[in-house]
């Protein structure tokens, strides 16, 4: 038994903000999701369905360090398996010596480890990417990272039950997590090292409950892995098996997706060259990061406001993987010229859970920070661009701009919001735009002005066809066994597409 | 009995390349380091004494991935203790239950790990920092970084013996590490959290012996720490006592060296704050860093030798810490607007001693990796600059611009060399030129031109004294009882300062 897991004394849950606002939404009535309880504020960046979302990004912030299950970011693949807590069963097999098959209610009943991990996707703020080269992945925003109190079994408990050799081998071991859900390429299946998993520091666990209520649905219900600091893509949600093996996870989406190629690298050459195998340009642990929430996008301050003593409280968050400490966060108003130092709170150091298990050994942060520094209002008049950077334990920082990559993963440089005076009948205005707005939703100084429009037709892109159609003919295109679409005045007819659409046929 | 430490199976020593060209070197010879071997090409930082001094670029280079003992760098704080093997003693002492006192054929008698570390000051490539302001450090160079196969006894097998409590505890502990050098400010001491200590994959050792020879005096004969992925500063030297404290070392160079303040602190604000007792500005971990050692500084090469087909290779070294693997390392030509990607060779993994003994679980990465890449020669033309970035495997990279702090220290911006056409008789060359060059050496694109000398005469800086000297009066006042120096024009009596000297007193 490892005495360092707390044991389940009594079922009674912290009080934590829980659910609200999710009922069934109707815009998932005609997809497999139509029992799935969601936020209607939740911004969906891949049409209805599949479900990725993410909340606006100030109702986020508003929350504070712990989000609601509901406003939580959620990233699904598929339709949402529709799981059982009392028929659900997760087998633990491969390279242990007592293979396992348990209920629900067998692993609520083992040691549990319950604390706060903040979950960010590995494509947070790709958006940004997006906007000087499409890549391969749709726009996520600055809100794919989210705040839970995760309860379930650590791993390294249920791996020693199942008589895994915890011992050094002359082989590398891996632990791999399969999902439930059936995607057009196979079941949503990855791995990570097997000494990360064993390594009790690392609190690894597989999570059964999330701000003291089971898992919703779309955050892996009934239970899922919770890998702290690593990126989302690692957490595998309505986990079926975890198997010990000698080598990686063979699934499809473990080794073409979450990985950073070289900028030079499209989707043609990386297949090409096979450098989707590249350990190299795996992604595990998450990079440094941070963003500004306030000013939030569009934010307007009246110049006729200002008085020589009136403040503006800058605020935004900050993270990074491998249980790093946030150490510093910096805000530049002249293009990085001067940093002004932020005051940071890590609100994880003061919650009540973690302050119950301690924080000895070497304390591990798995929480975004908060940071926020006040100016007077009279320092925006001359300033152009607010710009952040945070920096971590090992002195690394953010870089100054952004290396595209195809798949738009780990888009980390410093968050810029432009700022601009306007006019609006008498007033003068200051407004703030952030670089993006997640999803399709316009605006944002990345955004380049669209051309005049000066015709309602559009043509092919096949030379041969030089066919045009109203806008009329096209929207008759609209269902699965026949779909077109009219991109920059290009009529593409892409229905037999829409099954490997990461935004699904929905 | 940690049975994943090698066993003392014989006292032969690997064959790698050790130290040649050490005799006692004349420039010692009014100093108390008048019997330490060192080579005389070794490029002396803080004047002639004490001894801190880099290899010059391109001579470290040319050994390759291990540097012989007398060309590796070295940071010493005063003089060279002189101990003797057969005298030494090692005290492991604090909170532990069985107090050890070892002579050094105690600690040879024990299991060891023998490696590649490279070892790298927290101020590397200072000198850039002190070229943008004059921060409280000396001018290290960019070869403050060496290699070298370290054997010694595992910590934790030590601490083991001396009976440590190896399990978490309520409380904080570390483990403090002091010297023998007496120093103005006591003894040299420092301490890092004891559970990293413990973690046997963390392979911290205390070395008696560097590629296949006892210690020279300079890195710290008979025996120093060897804490691999952090910077050199706690690795102290000369150890007497190992001692496990539920609090850090009080060592004054604990506290007042080996930090990153934010930049707005100067000495007097950062002292008057405390913020020498802040942990968020402590260096452990290394930061990500890299260098162009090809083309060296003042490399020339002539147009005329331009032919289409002709290549030239860029190389350098990068490295990172805390055992993370350098994945990527890219070159631009073109102020970062484009970026090729370099050849990286890591061979810290094809080495004999580390294939020998493995490397699972997770490898870590505790050497230096080179990179090289190579362009036609027609690429300079147009070519203002090159630089450099490398990324780690958590997709951190460095900066692009520097972040002056004032004790210099983790310069990890893009390292950039200029490329300027020059005319010489009836040729054109293209000239390479390095940010900096070591210590005083002049040279570097970093230096501002000097003004034109106008006058043989300095005045004093204190306002009340308009007494003025010529070169030669000043010239006379050479010694330590009356030591004068100009400093742009003006005179200054440094007697009283010489005992703080980071230079100390010769």
């Amino acid at each position: 038994m490892d005495t360092s897991v707390e044991q389940p004394l009594n079922k009674s849950t912290p009080t934590t903000p829980t659910s609200h606002n999710t009922g069934v939404d109707p815009r998932d009535a005609n997809t497999p999701d139509n029992w799935v309880p969601r936020h209607p504020e939740m911004i969906r960046l891949t049409g209805i369905h599949p479900f990725n979302a993410e909340a606006p990004l100030s109702l986020l912030m508003e929350q504070g360090f712990i989000t609601p299950n509901s406003l939580h970011y959620v990233r699904n693949h598929g339709p949402v398996p529709k799981l059982q807590w009392e028929t659900h069963r997760l087998t633990v097999n491969g390279l242990v010596s007592k293979p396992l098959i348990l209920s629900m209610d067998d692993i609520e009943n083992l040691p549990y480890k319950e604390f706060p991990v903040t979950l960010t996707c590995a494509g947070n703020r790709r958006k940004e990417q997006n906007m000087i080269k499409q890549s391969k992945g749709f726009n996520w925003g600055a809100a794919a990272t989210s705040c839970a109190i995760w309860k379930g079994v650590p791993i390294n408990h249920l791996l020693k039950l199942a008589g895994v050799v915890d011992e050094k081998t002359d082989k590398p071991r891996y632990v791999c997590f399969n999902g439930s859900d059936k995607l057009p390429n196979g079941i949503y299946g990855t791995s990570i090292p097997l000494e990360w998993a064993m390594n009790d520091a690392n609190d690894v666990i597989l999570a059964y409950g999330m701000n003291g209520e089971r898992l919703p649905p779309d955050h892996g219900f009934p239970i899922r892995a919770i890998i702290p600091g690593c990126i989302g893509g690692r957490m595998v949600k309505w986990l079926s098996s975890i198997s010990v093996t000698d080598k990686e996870s063979d699934s499809y989406y473990h080794y073409n997706d979450n990985r950073v190629l070289p900028p030079e690298y499209d989707m043609e050459r990386a297949t090409k060259e096979k450098i989707w195998y590249n350990p190299d340009y795996i992604i595990n642990k998450l990079n440094i990061n941070s963003a500004i929430t306030s000013p939030a996008h569009n934010e307007r301050i009246s110049l006729s406001s200002f008085v020589s003593t009136k403040e503006y409280t800058i605020k935004g968050y900050a993270y990074t993987g491998g249980g790093q400490k946030i150490t510093r966060v910096e805000v530049s108003l002249d293009y990085g010229k001067t940093w002004l130092l932020a005051k940071l709170t890590q609100p994880e150091l003061e919650h009540p859970v973690v302050l119950k298990r301690g924080i000895f050994p070497i304390p591990r942060f798995w929480c975004w920070s908060f940071w926020s520094i006040s100016v007077p209002l009279y320092s925006f008049i001359r300033c152009e661009e607010i710009s952040v950077r945070a920096w971590d334990a090992t002195h690394n920082t953010q870089p100054n701009t952004p290396t595209w990559n195809v798949l738009g993963m780990m888009n980390n440089c410093h968050f810029r919001v432009k700022v601009n005076t306007i006019n609006q009948g008498k007033e003068f205005l200051l407004e703030f735009r952030h670089p993006t707005q997640p999803g399709n939703i316009p605006g944002g100084w990345m955004i380049k002005p669209e051309p005049p429009k000066t015709e309602k037709t559009s043509s092919t892109s096949d030379n041969k066809d030089k066919r045009t159609f109203t806008t009329q003919q096209v929207e008759k295109h609209n269902n699965e066994k026949d779909c077109w679409i009219i991109i920059e005045k290009k009529v593409y007819d892409c229905t037999r597409f829409l099954k490997v659409h990461p935004g699904g046929m929905y």
